[in-house]
């Protein structure tokens, strides 16, 4: 069934911005959602609001009528526990609040690999590893999780976690395992809104990488079965790979840059600079 | 090396059908027994015995010389316990007995889903779930596979478990994780029957469904790999499919429509409704 | 809260004998039935009635306003199939059938390791280990595990399994590890029947033994914390014991002399035979 | 070594009372803090100061030159997230953040078995079994015990959270498993301060109660070993208790009375009712 | 980045040989080192240095300046234990000491199934499965996985451990299995070189086999996909293939013919009277 | 039924001292050898041999006409690995393959905590956890286990493995974690020769200390119970505890001062003084 309403969250940000048309496909209209002023152009049948997640008074009415919500909207870097509060803590609280208040049936969620990214890396953690989150930005992902947990085994909210590993380009060794190619992400958040039932699940966000190390088998119900290989770019960014220094967290667990990040450090910032110097 | 005779119950049924000629290719004389009077033209090495499974005196003779046994008789739907007593129950353990004292050496047997139709859908169970049967139909099958497991035990007799999850047409979301192609059921009976050894065996009878919902890994070494794939029938079913009743056990758990079947009453019934409504 | 009604079976058996007292204590009317004449001295509340398990229209009018089935009437040998099926198999549906039509709330099963008798002593299986009878009369217990999981979760009648180790006097090695005194068998069913929810649950019935051979942890909620410890009959039963054949498998295997006896044939007797060799 | 400084919060609490005397001789200064004026007579080493766990200023300066904090302040009941958001929330992160700033090598925190509620009590799950909260009260617990985790893999700052699961007296069902004495709960907190090396742990704060839903098995370096047991009460208590309702989640999973109130709504004086119902 | 030096033992034997082309586009300098005098025709950037990989002093200089080793060296047969002391035990500390000591980042290790051949294949073992030596031959292959962890742990030397199957032809039943095609081994190898880092690892060694006995599943992140598939002579082979004797350990455990050798006899004599019988 | 004969190795070490008399007391020969001269005042039934664990000559005379060997012989302490080579390498073949070669039952060997020391104590580990050698002494452990795993596997030999943790005063924090006092050795090695069987049996040797870090439940069959616990020591030793350096590996993993010494450097010695600035 079409569904009638999907509100999108963080519609003005990278990974939002590739979700806007596939979205305004599945439903009869598509509510865009973030913080900024405006989003340019809009599809045929998406609508835009301006709106403060933070703010429980300004989620509230935009999920009226939803029957899911996707929620990329947050702070997308490590910061202070207390700029994080509002945005990715709070705001999660008040997507699901607002959701079970409004009759949502599902809530479709971005969170991170970073959630667990202090696993290392040759542990190739399933869906079930426990949380060990590397950041500030990585403990938003866990409360968001263990919030989705309650609201669906209490309120009978469903609710999906896409751990997402990376979405960047593949220009680092790193990126050769977590890499997350647009087309695949389309496709995971496709088959998170399209299975008739998940209840709560959790699923890593990866390609079909040759060196990907996590486990979906855990989620296989959920029929995502990515096309995208990171190797194709293998030979060109190891070329350009020293020796790694095997005591740096950030080479050995799950995390990366943010594995090593001091807590409240962007570790965006940090990655680019690593990115710069290694671009293929 | 080619069989000397291979016998195939059930030959008559809807499975069964199908195994006659793949069977019939396997080895020297294909013997085909079910209840009723007539099977219909035969292939050049294939005989027809008419015979009850309740009937140990009825079995015996057609087990002589053979083998391996290919087990698909039974009354293929929920009905009260009393009437599957023979068939389904008695009839398993004629056809061990049986085949144990005339020296066969396999039997392929075609257990089901519904011998862990309890477990959760997103469970993603192995092989090694335990019994959590969801009718009297599936109580045969764990009943049928602790006896295969006894007599390979004590006596060395070898079997494989084919837990079939649905082979009708994929006209429902639950098929687009459970379907058994044809193609793919005759490899699975064919692995079945050419794999050199396979002491006491449990295997999914699934096709290559990205939605599959359970894990053949630990049968790996059966080297089953189905060729078919339920995802492109997905966008026709979906568009039928309204949103599911979270607490509906036959849209959460395994055994579907058998999940929430009362006891004894038909299942099969009940999934044909079901079906009528989604036909593509 | 006191019980209204408990039907106690196989009341004349070995073990049942020792049960019907502390039962008696437990409700307001025990009734105790068997397949025997006459049960000789009633207590108080005690009634007795004669019915053939294998029946359902003997058993069900016993069943009329239980609160409780403990279940301990069947063939207490390995005997052909067929001479189990009637008591062994059709008398557990019987109880499990009428017990649910009747309301009985609970139903209390004499199991056993013979359900999973094929496992080795060495390695310490837990209640979740999966079955592998070594008998007929094993997967008749297999059977009624099976069933009882169907009934609870399919309509809610909850049951007890107790894997009885052995209850024979220690008089040989395996007794050192498998003993379970009559005492330790009192506190076993008092909780299984005391405790308020059990669900389905299945756990060993083993004394407090040094050598005991099976992990009761999984089903620690119910409270059964045994106390006699068959270490105290260690040096003079392992005075009599010789060096074993390491490849026997009633010697390695947690059924003991049922996982060697040929199917069908009386293990009991064996055991007797053993015992009477080493007689403390 | 016996310690310089012990912060312990939450000392005017329940709990906390009864923590004061034992920690005050495990150290040469006991500074104990809660949010009320006053905490009446103090002992000889001890200093109350008052604080606002949700002030990060007020709570800085409480750590100085401490070693280890006992944090058991927080509100102890179930509320709207609103009103837990600064006590239990950012009053955790106040705890950990000040106390790696000001040095602290240790904190030991009063968890809750409602941070893992939903869990159904006869699964006997250990200390990693995922999060399930049951409460935004237990979702604060959740979100500790990964803010705990984050910051001994990333800064080194250990912590031991106990997962309580009651400390009332033993008046209903529940509790002859739940039930943590008021002796135990001093040990249990003496461990988790005299242990030399903790790293990151989690251990159940329970009683050897025969019925303990709950394994503790994995923390067992731990060296806690509980030596009082709820089975005095259970004869009186279960004399009281009726058949329960065993579709109702308050019976079955871990959290009891919090596994099925509402969101938000108070469970503390639900369990009171209850309490007050039963009382031996 | 390419690699300084590579140091290549074994080189003259089967596999080796097939690993010095593509080991020398890896690297500026291949050292390829065996017993045997003279390796024949060497690749532009390959040198050959004579040496017994039993004395430390012959190994020590050989390693002088090498990045990795690929250590293929050793006797490739059972042998009695006082045999293969000195080149299969004793040159595995060789190789690791002198390693440690020149400095050495990475060593690559043709380990063996036969570290684990005791182990059934129908148990589809992973690579944390325990040690299960079937032969002295494999014992050594354990005690150099067991010197390799050691080395990681206590001085960050790496090493990836490839238990190699069989790399022979597919001209038995097994092979259908086990079989590593060379182009697989070298994918393999290259694999084992290029991640960048990858600490202590164990991997199988075997092709895409539909019928593969092992789980490399915890090994993904090496990135490790083989192309090659023994199906394609399933066929042929088991058209030569009699029914196999059930209590044959060479047929029912990993090992294969090794399963079932004597200790200190030589199996691959064995395997090739096997073979003979069944060349396709 | 009393053995005829038990070869003691080790006899002049500080554990086969002890064990000398209880051994006596479990055969009518007790031979008892060691590498020294000497071993003063014999019990009645007791020879002594002097012999070299690293020559099969010396050894193999020896073990005619034992049933079993309880073998402790070898260096104790951490050496390089040449200088342990013959000892502890190829003495554990010697008398595996001449117990074999003359009909040995069984050999209960001194195994020790450092086969799998890199492991963290706060990890609780089993029996079946992988190897992790600490020391090049450890390494020898974990050949000896495998050793001894082959010769059960291929020829039927019996072997228990006591991983010794620590048998030295308790007059460290480590300790009272990881002692076993010298009745409880003496109740492990009678455990070990008078189950009748054990096949290939590995348990850890510790006390019931509350603090104990490792886990034998699953070699429970043994009815290994210790009786002496650590704890009483815990107050006198913590108080000169200081604060540990948690990157210390000599605090947090299992193998202690082993975990943390160089390769090939002794640890006893080191062990020695850290006790010496510790003796209660």
């Amino acid at each position: 069934m079409k569904l009638k309403k999907i509100v999108l969250t963080g519609a003005a940000g990278r990974l939002g911005s590739y979700l806007r048309e596939p979205l305004s496909q599945m439903c009869e209209a598509l509510v865009s959602t973030d913080i900024t002023d405006d989003l340019g152009k809009l599809y045929a049948n998406e609508t835009y609001v301006q709106a403060d997640l933070a703010s429980y008074d300004a989620i509230f009415p935009v999920l009226e009528g939803a029957e899911m919500v996707v929620h990329f909207g947050a702070i997308v870097d490590e910061k202070p526990f207390e700029e994080l509060l509002g945005p990715n803590f709070v705001g999660s609280y008040n997507i699901w609040e607002a959701g079970y208040q409004q009759g949502v049936r599902r809530i479709v969620y971005a969170s991170s690999i970073h959630a667990v990214g202090m696993h290392k890396k040759a542990d190739f953690i399933g869906i079930d590893a426990p949380h060990r989150p590397d950041t500030f930005y990585g403990l938003a992902k866990c409360f968001t999780e263990d919030l989705g947990s309650m609201y669906w085994d209490k309120r009978g909210l469903e609710s999906v976690h896409l751990r997402i590993l990376s979405a960047a380009q593949v220009n680092n060794a790193r990126a050769l395992g977590s890499w997350l190619s647009y087309d695949d992400l389309i496709q995971l958040v496709t088959r998170a809104v399209d299975t008739p039932s998940v209840g709560f699940s959790i699923i890593y966000g990866v390609s079909k990488n040759d060196r990907a190390p996590v486990d979906n088998a855990k989620a296989s119900f959920l029929g995502y079965r990515p096309k995208d290989n990171a190797e194709q770019f293998a030979e060109a960014v190891l070329a350009e790979t020293p020796a790694p220094d095997l005591t740096d967290p950030g080479e050995m667990l799950q995390g990366g840059p943010f594995a090593k990040v001091d807590l409240g450090q962007s570790g965006i910032a940090q990655m680019k600079i690593v990115n710069d110097k290694k671009t293929v």
